[in-house]
């Protein structure tokens, strides 16, 4: 049977760039013959403008009976003040809740051929390659209890509370190790531990996992606001990050932002393989939904391309299909094929589509 | 009566560099005449070794009796297990709470001289002028319940709690507002009002504050992992910052870190003004206690001098002295005179004591 894809555009830019992965598809479809069970849904404030919420039970359940979803982006500002139930967050949020998926997967890698893009010196970033291992079920994002409550006084308290459990930490501090094997062989565990106790838990955790498992694998440690200041001050420091789901929502966008193409970056968040194998699994690109610009043509299509690529890779294990549209992209930003958000002197401006069949022609 | 001055060096390179201010001081006592009641005292590690706690009650009381606070950095590896409670960081944490000390004002400033120093492209970052001003007696740092609890099987949980109540929120705003309009009149408020309720809490006082009493000042909102992109992206867009503390934390390190110059960044930490008049406040430089090169004569002392010139200005109102400290550090770089840490091709290498009698030179 053939695999089952969910597509879930979203708001903003989302729709644009996933239409150029929809003709990826059908090109694989007729000029390969491989074919995807493919179905694809309203999330975000689409979903918010059709059924009133963020995302429907219906697609809850269409991502749990698929083997992934390629997931595009949410937020849109015409729903800023409808209040916090009704965020078209919610959908990426309740995505990960409801499938499990703990770890985000977020490279931040330096195209050679961009290494100029960059606001930072290209000496300084040229070969960059992190991998941010983010958690993303738990912390400050999940943890209860939360709400705003009024005082006897008429003033008001917001609350929010960061858990984490051994086995939250050490699932996600094997990821990351995991990971490291295949790579530069090096972790930093991100905290705050001399402030937060959840930190020095985190730290204890995989301090204790790293002597027991992977003590193959260098390990050291860092604190969070020192991390942000290494990132700036020397990237290549780094191979793998692991940290939890608030320090590694800002970090993962620093490091993107090191890159200076986030349209160009697409990331993976994964669940723990069930009984039946299945490994439940998430793909997006690392920008948001660019309400801004969206409608207009102007939108990088490369991260969502290259996110399909990743889920190719990881999910469906088509390694040949992955590299091709890999190389496919490289190539044509070899050739000085740009959209407005890369683009540089002496380079040749293409829009969504231009990009989109720039792939496809490679 | 002289006015009171608490001096605290700490750690690492923390009594080095505050030697050079106290030449300063001496100096300032001999030519100008002017006179400080100044007691030292110890802090961090160097607390613990004697005391075997970070900061002894009778510290918190001088400090609480003092005009102002010279402080130096704390954080010292000889402590880094010794417990949750013997961290040296606890002194600066307990001063900031016992004390009310809720503002920080962290300048991220580049000096003309010293554009070249960031990893980023002068082209970015010439000219950059952010202020920061980060909460520090609440959020995550303080709010509970906190701690780590063993579970029935012998896993553990560790928590921690952000609390933000609507006073909490308005004073540092304020502060923030009132600190723009001697500026560019613009204030960018940051949170994370999309996943966290008290983050959604602080933008609506902050909204209903400026409404209020600041109309005339600029207020735009921004989610903390966007602000961590944009200070990569497009860092002179910003003015004022105000945020809680640990986005704050991690924020304001970055944007020191922006700067090329983490040893050159003073920074102030103001409480609310008592009915005598006098404002609690403390100054510090923002970089840490680099105990890898402490007692090597390596450590930069200007962020620990420009520390000294804000206190002059801020909680002594001596214009003139801070004005001229300022001057003398500008002079001494135009010269060409740089510590090991801003040190680059074309310029005269100084220690610790040589930049110190530059200064003095001046
Ligand atoms: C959309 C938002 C809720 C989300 C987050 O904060 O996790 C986003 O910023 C991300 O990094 O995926
Ligand atoms: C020393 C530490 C507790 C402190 C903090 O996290 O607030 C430091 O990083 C700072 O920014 O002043």
């Amino acid at each position: 049977a053939p695999k089952k894809l969910l597509v879930l555009p979203g708001d903003g830019i989302g729709p644009e760039i996933m239409h150029e992965v929809r003709r990826i598809m059908d090109w694989m479809a007729q000029a390969r013959g491989i074919r995807f069970d493919v179905s694809e849904d309203l999330v975000g404030g689409a979903s918010l403008a059709v059924h009133g919420q963020p995302i429907t039970q219906e697609v809850i359940d269409a991502a749990r009976a698929a083997d992934a979803v390629l997931f595009g982006s949410v937020g849109d500002p015409k729903w800023a003040s409808a209040g916090f139930d009704r965020r078209p967050e919610i959908a990426i949020l309740k995505l990960r809740q409801e499938l499990g998926l703990f770890a985000n997967l977020r490279p931040a890698k330096v195209f050679d051929s961009l290494a100029d893009a960059s606001t930072l010196k290209p000496e300084v970033v040229r070969g960059l390659d992190i991998m941010i291992v983010r958690e993303t079920v738990g912390g400050i994002y999940f943890g209860t209890p939360r709400g705003i409550e009024t005082l006897p006084d008429g003033s008001r308290r917001g609350i929010n509370t960061e858990v984490y459990t051994t086995a939250e930490i050490e699932r996600v501090a094997r990821v990351a190790f995991d990971l490291a094997r295949k790579r530069d062989n090096r972790v930093c565990s991100v905290e705050k531990c001399n402030v937060m106790e959840s930190g020095l838990l985190w730290k204890e955790v995989v301090t204790a996992l790293h002597a027991r498992e992977y003590a193959d694998v260098e390990l050291t440690h860092m604190l969070a606001d020192n991390c942000a200041m290494q990132m700036v001050r020397n990237p290549r420091q780094f191979d793998v990050i692991v940290t939890g789901n608030l320090f590694g929502d800002l970090l993962s966008d620093l490091a993107s932002m090191l890159t200076g193409s986030l349209g160009m970056l697409p990331s993976a968040t994964l669940g723990a393989r069930g009984e039946d194998g299945r490994l439940p699994a998430l793909y997006e690109p690392i920008h948001g939904s660019a309400p801004d610009i969206a409608g207009q043509g102007k939108a990088n299509p490369l991260a969502q391309i290259l996110s399909f690529a990743m889920l190719l890779r990881y999910s469906f294990d088509m390694q040949d299909e992955a590299a091709l549209i890999e190389t496919a992209v490289s190539n044509v930003l070899d050739k000085g094929l740009r959209t407005p958000d890369i683009m540089s002197a002496g380079r040749t401006e293409v829009n969504t589509d231009g990009m989109g069949s720039a792939v496809l022609a490679e």
